[in-house]
């Protein structure tokens, strides 16, 4: 489970709002036990989720297309986690800078160190939340197609497409000076590679 | 919008269930003004919401990582659609295996027309739904990052990696049959490939 939340790059939160539920993609990092989530002070989202209301975070990882001989049998293979929780806001400064790191270090492995941290007003600016990774479960589906015995024979290809994400070219800033070199992280990205790092 | 749920080869939907939202990841297809969601029958999730519940559908496609030369500007490149609605359930053979065939070539182009059609039991198995794509708001963040001016003249690289998508080698079934040729729509493969062509 802790794998699957740290090979994924964003998650997605679901919350209900008088009676209406909203499911939106975020950033987040795992700190042991813990998965941490972040927002403005001004977004609906993350007031709402600081009230300690039930939530659930879902991390999907999409590793291929299952292609059977029949249409019923076609599926994905895929990783996912589903935590069901309530969230508590991280208020101590130390401990909000600490959640802060690990977040831009889900962006890029080593990130935190390298760039300027937050200061007075961008903490403020920034809420931080805490949800424990308990009520927890994992799916994943690997493998090829599962066919009817009767298929087998069919003059049609079946298999899987393994699909995985890959970093194209930097792009620099166009405000970027002249001499400063792209951080290694960015040239040896993948997304496995990000695994525990942050 | 159309194009961001085109791209998508699954979304989240979200639901809540006395009191406690769930966020579900799960195949989706778009018709016209429609999308599409199927699952079976004995799925606590599609019973749920055949009940024409508030839902929400969430797509999100990842475009890249967004470096800054402070943490607090750090983003991620993506386009999201977020869709409030409620589903109803398609009954009508004839629908139904349109739906069905529509949901089939989400996971490949044009496979629908290739591989078995869903038999009575298959049928009866499963749950097909359709929710208007009305109440709808897309998201988009692209470029480079924004940095505050009192940052440019960091030591510090910045700009945005692009990630994308992409196909490894097909992998056959185990069962496959020798002489059965790769379709040229897994050759070809691309998630930008995918647009429109469902």
């Amino acid at each position: 489970m802790h794998a699957i939340l740290d090979e994924a790059l964003y998650c997605h939160v679901g919350f209900s709002l008088e009676g209406q539920p909203y499911v939106i993609p975020t950033i987040h990092a795992r700190r042991g036990e813990q998965l941490l989530l972040h927002g403005s002070v001004a977004s609906r989202m993350l007031g709402t989720l600081a009230t300690a209301i039930p939530l659930c975070v879902t991390v999907t990882l999409l590793d291929g297309l299952v292609l059977a001989r029949s249409g019923f049998n076609h599926s994905m293979n895929y990783r996912s986690v589903v935590i069901l929780a309530t969230a508590t806001e991280i208020t101590t400064e130390a401990d909000k800078r600490a959640a802060l790191d690990a977040l831009v270090n889900r962006v890029l492995p080593n990130r935190a160190a390298a760039v300027r941290a937050a200061n007075r007003k961008e903490l403020n600016a920034t809420t931080v939340l805490a949800l424990p990774i308990a009520e927890a479960s994992a799916k994943v589906r690997t493998g090829p197609p599962h066919d009817d015995e009767d298929d087998l024979a069919m003059e049609c290809w079946a298999g899987e497409l393994p699909l995985t994400l890959t970093a194209l070219q930097p792009v620099p800033d166009p405000h970027l000076r002249p001499g400063i070199p792209v951080p290694a992280e960015l040239t040896q990205w993948s997304r496995r590679g990000t695994d525990g790092k942050s």
